[in-house]
């Protein structure tokens, strides 16, 4: 279950439907890896809601918190403020079979297709899973893609499968949150993989609960954490303003006990699926917010990654490999927790003053 | 009182012995404006521990969380990666004043001068302070300097007369901590300049003390925030590693309940004290850490920062100006609201395994 | 002179009516400082085809090719893409002066102005002007603004006074290239404030001049060079494009010899005079070309800078200052070397295949 | 032959003894990949003078000039300040294949590594090359890596195989260039794999060679440009200067006629073979220059990428592939240009007076 499922509301918006990416038409397929007893690990696929992501672009953005991370296709972003692909997620060392999976993927979807730069981000999972041993393949990347839907799990599948956080058992999570600006109504949802985190830092709407359950068993790390964090909205945006936007998540990470230790590679992607990049060359007349509309979208971006962050958790399942084990988070103690710190929920403010 | 001597602990690590910037031998002095009705403004001026600062430069960095600031000097010390002068803080439009008068500073200084780059940081103060009166000038500058020490005012003074943070009276605080890294002690601190922040954000070691303080009087914001935040060490670090530790007071920010709004310019300038930058042509053995023992520092930099932020509010007092007041935050209501939060303190569990 | 009027082409594409960058309708003005024997310095002031810049604020992006540099306001022109003021150019110590008198000028324009971040930029002139000496007033500025026009003087003017440029007289040089894009017309004009390089290191339209004057009396420098470079496009780009605009500017500067030495604080501002940034908080239609349709704005953009350079060079007047002098490029030698190489112009071939 | 062998001198510095990356101890290997008609491509390998690049991590950073361009690891090395594999070449969507092939490589030979960054870097030869085949396998790379050696082969091999530059055949190139800084000897090399340009831009030692080639045969482009540059040094750097030093190489493009155009990803890695990066959590002594110690080496790098340019169209041979042809340049062709623009080489003037 997520965190408003349990009771435990976290920020000051209101989720959207689904309080997921798929909020914003957002697929997410996974290909989880289990074999043996050491190879603990997957690809997660995001799509975005478009036919042909080479086609029809859409605008985007990066921040590198801590770039001692791999993630494929950044500088390309930065320059042109667009993706054209699917975005992915897997391990560290997995990165580069996603991406040639993803190169075939848009080849056979594109017969003019030249050049192209794949999107893939990751966390290492070498506390659960042998990442030496290779066992990402181009075929998990297209099993994924063949699984993505709206209703998509989230938790300890995909590449979320060999995660953790927090000394728990960490992987995908996600959530939403809708703001209304203008007149109109905004979504903006993240959608994480986490895997970063002391024991003691885990904070829960803004409760010490790792450090109460700093004796539960199932501690220790493998000193390489990250966190991959993608931003959808569907808010109009320029990529100057997506970058600003992916910015906030890391107040979000912050919240939950993030520390962007020197060993945890953090960084966002932020996406906009207001509009699609013109390919000709000529100009075009194309809808953004202004910069002084930003504020709801910066605190949603951030509420978002929060309530992600700690819907990753709540939704992983204790998972054994590589000889060590990673407890789930007991959602009970978390609830008993939360309530000796007579936690009643923040309310139901909404900022009026940014 | 800081939070430690109101029984707050912030964070995990312990702070130095002023728990402020002065532990890192930085004196600060304050010009603190105060005229008629509406003028509530003033000057704060950092005195790293050299005698020429132009002479004894020292490595620095800086972070621009959102730059919608105006901090003097940031281009250089990105590029060279250190800062030649002291730095100060001061009102969104004195920040030109100032400069120029530490530009007269070092000029007097050293005879053999023809260019020179002031570091000045700003918040606006315009809720409080007629700012368009520019009631700033370049006097003030000097009388903060005569006025630096160790043992210096923290809050409604200097540049902090006017601030506002969270929609209670801010100003300047500051905090430290120690920690051990390969059998030695470094220190890190912070101090900020905080302006910024809607009342119900306001969150204290985790408990949202601002949403209980919700109703609280003296409600209320220009729109206008920000914080200016400067974090020094002794660790010897190299520019490089000094904006990575910049990025880390961000993690402290958000606990507090920063969230960058858009008009909250929030920006960030980190120096070490370890060494002054050779001024000749040769190559010279400098000392520095490595990367991989940085996460201490980074763990310090956010607690110093957090703490900074609290520090400022519980030592304002209450300033009325251009016919509006800000509450200082009432410290004896915030200590019932840990209390009922059943805050007992973090403990003192040193983090071993990032 | 300039360069199209001695016969020598620089680059591909024709210039405008103006041939500057008063062919975007920028108006430029100058205070000219003299005084004495050791006062050479000034102010010029580039007015934006706007009546109050404040409100009517343009996209806007910088480049920072080497940030041994004092330039104003730049941090707050790359979070939020757009200057909300003129742009002035002047000495490495008169810039906060300037920057007090903008704020002041923008102050009585707004009466709600409560915050406003003044863009100005500077080379050191100290090899001919006593720098120390802080001749820039604020009365200054306001008098460039008040000589600001359309047909403005270039070479040894405003704050190009003080300034060598090769070891000859350098100063202020402006030029401007029409370029078409999917059947429009757009110009992309380039000023300069030229005080960088070595004699020897001095090119124009590719020929070697400066080796073949490094005999020619006067050489010698104060080892303080820079250029502060600004592009001006009626193309509607966002802030992320003419960021890569504002890049293109340094390949201009490389053909005139310019190598960026350490010493030589390097800044381009690039913005465009197509639309104005909306100021509510509403979507709005904005209208922008699409990346693939930006070589030639880019080409442009380099070809306006080489020229404004050596424009800038061509215009100078020698100036004695500060017991040194800086004789004038003498043009009837330059043109002798180029004809000794050969030089017939490069002809007019558009470039059709980028 | 390179360009000092036939007489064409570019820019004021003398090469080191072999005149390429070599000179830094660099070996370079190749695997070129020619295969019926349509696939003409490679990778080019170069191994830094360490034995075990993962255990001994060189300084490092990146300049990235226009981000249309997929290199990998440039967020990683921009975060940490190294590099820790060797450095691959290949074709744009070949990058993906050749990171894994060098992440088994560093497997194989580090048994306790959890974690890499490869670096790879691209251009797209898809005017010669079917790029959609995918021809590069990971064979390729471990076949460059066993080719490594000092007296490498430049041009039309490795990556540089179906590589085109200015309308002509382009491919691998090298320079060198030699500077001497506070009495000491310092070393600075550029390897450039060359893929950019239009042919009227070509301009050798400032002589618009590629105007007076304009009506020789093989034009046409496929839209897609590209330079990837390494830059070497021993002289001691840390990864800030290093990044200065990447943004020079710009410098040498832009004199042969680069300008970056919109599809033209022009990317930037350099690295210094000073001294390692301690792997442990103490604080190291290393050595350092001062920053104004740095302009010789700016312009060493700004020079040695230029000529490495030219040279890697001067040792670059006609290539037939795809249905079209690229011819190598004429190499009499360009010395009578040359002459007949009176070029006599521009001397040996050291830059004193940076």
């Amino acid at each position: 279950m997520k965190a408003p499922e349990l009771g435990i509301k976290i920020g000051l918006y209101e989720h959207g439907k689904r309080n997921s990416i798929a909020d914003l038409g957002v697929k997410v397929g996974h290909s989880t890896i289990i074999e043996g007893e050491s190879i603990r690990t997957g690809v997660t696929v995001l799509l975005p809601p478009v036919k042909n992501p080479y086609r029809e672009r859409l605008f985007a953005s990066t921040f590198v918190m801590n770039g001692f991370s791999k993630p494929i296709g950044f500088v390309q972003v930065e320059e042109l403020g667009y993706i054209e692909t699917p975005i992915a997620l897997t391990n560290t060392l997995g990165v580069y079979t996603v991406a040639n999976a993803m190169v075939k993927h848009m080849i056979e979807l594109n017969p003019e297709l030249k050049s192209v730069s794949p999107v893939v981000m990751e966390c290492n999972d070498s506390y659960l899973n042998n990442i030496r041993k290779l066992a990402v393949g181009e075929e998990h990347y297209f099993e994924a893609l063949k699984n993505a839907r709206l209703d998509f799990e989230e938790g300890s599948v995909g590449a979320g499968t060999g995660m953790s956080a927090f000394e728990f058992k960490g992987g995908i999570g996600s959530s939403s949150r809708v703001v209304e600006i203008g007149g109109e109504e905004y979504t903006v949802a993240s959608l994480v993989l986490a895997n970063f985190g002391r024991r003691e830092d885990l904070t829960i709407a803004g409760i010490p609960v790792g450090l109460e359950l700093k004796d539960y068993p199932g501690r220790g790390t493998s000193g390489r954490g990250s966190i991959s964090i993608v931003v959808a909205t569907d808010a109009p945006l320029t990529a100057r303003q997506l970058g600003r936007l992916a910015r906030r998540a890391i107040i979000g990470l912050a919240r939950t006990g993030g520390y962007a230790y020197h060993g945890s590679g953090d960084v966002v992607l932020a996406f906009s699926t207001a509009q699609t990049v013109p390919l000709d060359k000529e100009a075009h007349l194309l809808s953004f917010l202004p910069d002084n509309a930003l504020s709801r979208l910066f605190r949603a971006a951030a509420e978002a990654t929060e309530e992600a962050i700690i819907n990753a958790l709540l939704q992983a399942r204790t998972i054994e490999g590589n000889g060590r084990v990673r407890y789930a988070l007991p959602p009970e103690r978390v609830l008993r927790i939360l309530k000796n710190y007579g936690m009643t929920g923040p309310g139901l403010i909404s900022p009026q003053s940014e």
